[in-house]
């Protein structure tokens, strides 16, 4: 067989930039995730080789998680029940789902849904539970498990319908104006999550659900800045899934770690995860934190510099380039680099401090190869210790092995 | 007598420095405002001549605002009274009023109530009705009135009544986020209206108001992006008029216009207007629009710039710079010409292209006319006919003989 990568590429980048993604319900994972077992949880990166890979923001998560779902009786029951193998660990990635940091999704989780309704493609994450004590950070203490029962239930409940009458909030377009109010679409999503709730308000009020349970729902929201992040992760790969299989095609679809190795797919190779020891992150410590108490970085998010955001697009978060450790003008040199891996410019996704110049868009696994160059990702930091939570923030470069990897796994493509 | 200008002018400068400023009611214009009389409506500005000087935009509000609050039968008996001095008009500055574009304020109008705790001192200012139709740009027609009707009514009751039990909202905490993302504190409120309706939709749902009103409320906030101007407005006023009447001060307490002159106060002479005529607005028009449909420039709105705020803070709003056919360089250039005519710079509101500076801040008539640097502002540009709205938008400059004449009237002050 020959390709053409040229027109593959071009194909892939048109189905990316055309795609329009809807939030459009909240769903019982098990109802949107085909064949995902009773007995499953699906994890954030490649797939894990082993628990013995299982980093603690992750363990944590996990035994948790299991407990939670009416799964285990008790967290050293749960334990015994994944090293036994009774509970199996899949990748979310490879279903069509997002896990952020150590967060696993088990079939009764429930899932913020996505439609990308021009490529007929799905996808979900679970709900963000705010900063600090979360079960994705691994905390699994009584009192986090009955927040995030509180949030699975009544909160799920009251958003679920609010959406489902809005007949579908567009992601995209929230996006595109937060690129002009100072975030960066990953790790910042002050913005976005303010025109989220300001966009969802008036449905909530109208969906006949109770008034104090809408106050509580709404209070939440109002007070976590990171809501939007499993939005904009659903939606990316929603996005990304619609140009997933096309032969030769040496886009990257996916950037994700699962705690022991960070993993990525392209395009033409959509069943290979070509994988690399975790890279080291450059980051700023809240006070009394340092490298040492961090947990190895893990998530699903570098889906949204997969996309064009994130640190693709610091420039149009300078608060947020200055809480990493650097300066703006150091966060438009990064990310003027990215353009030089990158097939495009994004034609909706824009950087006021660029003079509104799209963000690098589509990396191409031959150009990340030929000239050396690593993608950029931004990432939260997390105690190593679970129940601490965040303790900073940073970047990261995704290693250069993967993208190697995956271009000898290219079927009929040149690893060159 | 003799004054130590240097002294005054640190006073002033503490003052406003330390004002907290929070939203905490909607009330009766009448109940707020001292001694309003009830044939008696307050416009932007300082104070008119005469009638012959009202504007196309002022005219139609002022005329409008008597039938709607009952004080005329239509719209041509409500001239006749403003003729003949049955209604009369004062300037709305000079009673710790605010008045947006032609806006008027009557005893009847609701008004949205900035508490200075700091201070001690009171400002407040009308609903925003949005962009497009509105009273404000001189529409009077039926259903510009009708809408203006629930505004006052239902909607001003529902978002009061959530702002006492919020026990009140910081409003400068919220500006100083906007200006983190894209907001200049004027011109673009995006961010800010976004914020105040996530601080609010808690309360609104625990107020005990009817599930349908609320919805109205929100879904009218969520779509107003310019909702939050007034509020800017009010606050910028509560701050800054705790600094008037400081012998010897030289610092600007408000610029303002009626659409016929410029007007502005210093802290020394709190009494005396120095106005000039109104200087050319240099804007981009929306299409179809040119220069010659433009109303006259009017409004309380250049409060903002008193404060550090507006097109002193430019390069906060890149899309703003943009919109009004200016560069971000060409923002920064401006902003950082504002540095010479101000007294310091803001300690609270700064700017992210700027490496996170202050904004020029506390803008010296001295200095002003010293160096021949005329203070910039934003402005919105209304069409002159009523009932068309917003056409473009655009800045201009404060005309340097306003701040000769403050000068020139400063008891004891030194003109030169």
């Amino acid at each position: 067989m020959s390709f053409d990568p040229e027109a593959s590429n071009a194909e892939a980048l048109r189905r990316i930039a055309s795609a329009e993604a809807f939030l459009v319900d909240i769903r019982r994972a098990g109802d949107v995730i085909p064949d995902l077992a009773r007995n499953e949880l699906l994890h954030a990166g490649p797939p894990l080789h082993d628990w013995h890979e299982a980093c603690g923001a992750l363990r944590g998560a996990v035994t948790g998680t299991l407990v939670h779902l009416g799964l285990a009786g008790d967290l050293a029951t749960a334990e015994a029940a994944v090293r036994s193998g009774a509970i199996t660990l899949s990748s979310a990635n490879d279903r069509s789902a997002l896990a952020t940091y150590g967060g696993v999704i088990g079939c009764e989780t429930p899932v913020l849904v996505v439609e990308n309704r021009t490529g007929k493609t799905v996808a979900c994450a679970a709900l963000n539970e705010g900063r600090g004590r979360a079960l994705r950070y691994g905390a699994n203490d009584a009192q986090t498990l009955a927040r995030l029962g509180w949030l699975e239930g009544e909160f799920a409940a009251v958003l679920g319908a609010a959406l489902r009458l809005s007949g579908g909030i567009n992601v995209f377009d929230i996006l595109v104006q937060a690129l002009h109010m100072g975030d960066d679409g990953h790790s910042r999503q002050k913005a976005a999550s303010a025109l989220l709730l300001n966009a969802v308000a008036p449905w909530l009020f109208e969906s006949g659900q109770e008034a104090p349970a809408i106050g509580r729902a709404v209070r939440f929201m109002a007070q976590n800045e990171i809501f939007f992040l499993p939005v904009t992760m659903a939606a990316a790969k929603s996005a990304l899934a619609s140009a997933e299989g096309i032969a030769g095609c040496t886009l990257v679809t996916c950037m994700c770690t699962n705690g022991a190795r960070f993993g990525i797919k392209v395009s033409g190779a959509p069943n290979h995860w070509g994988t690399a020891p975790l890279p080291t992150i450059h980051g700023r410590y809240f006070e009394n934190y340092r490298a040492e108490d961090a947990n190895p970085v893990i998530g699903d998010s570098e889906i949204a510099e997969t996309l064009g955001l994130g640190a693709f697009a610091m420039p149009a978060a300078p608060a947020l380039a200055r809480y990493v450790g650097g300066t703006p003008d150091e966060a438009a040199r990064l990310a003027l680099e990215m353009y030089s891996i990158t097939l495009a410019e994004h034609s909706r996704f824009t950087i006021p401090a660029l003079r509104f110049r799209g963000t690098p868009f589509g990396i191409d696994a031959r150009k990340v190869v030929a000239q050396g160059i690593e993608p950029l990702f931004s990432t939260g930091i997390a105690h190593r210790e679970p129940g601490i939570g965040q303790i900073g923030a940073g970047f990261g470069r995704a290693p250069l092995a993967c993208f190697r990897s995956a271009l000898e796994a290219l079927d009929g493509g040149d690893p060159r």
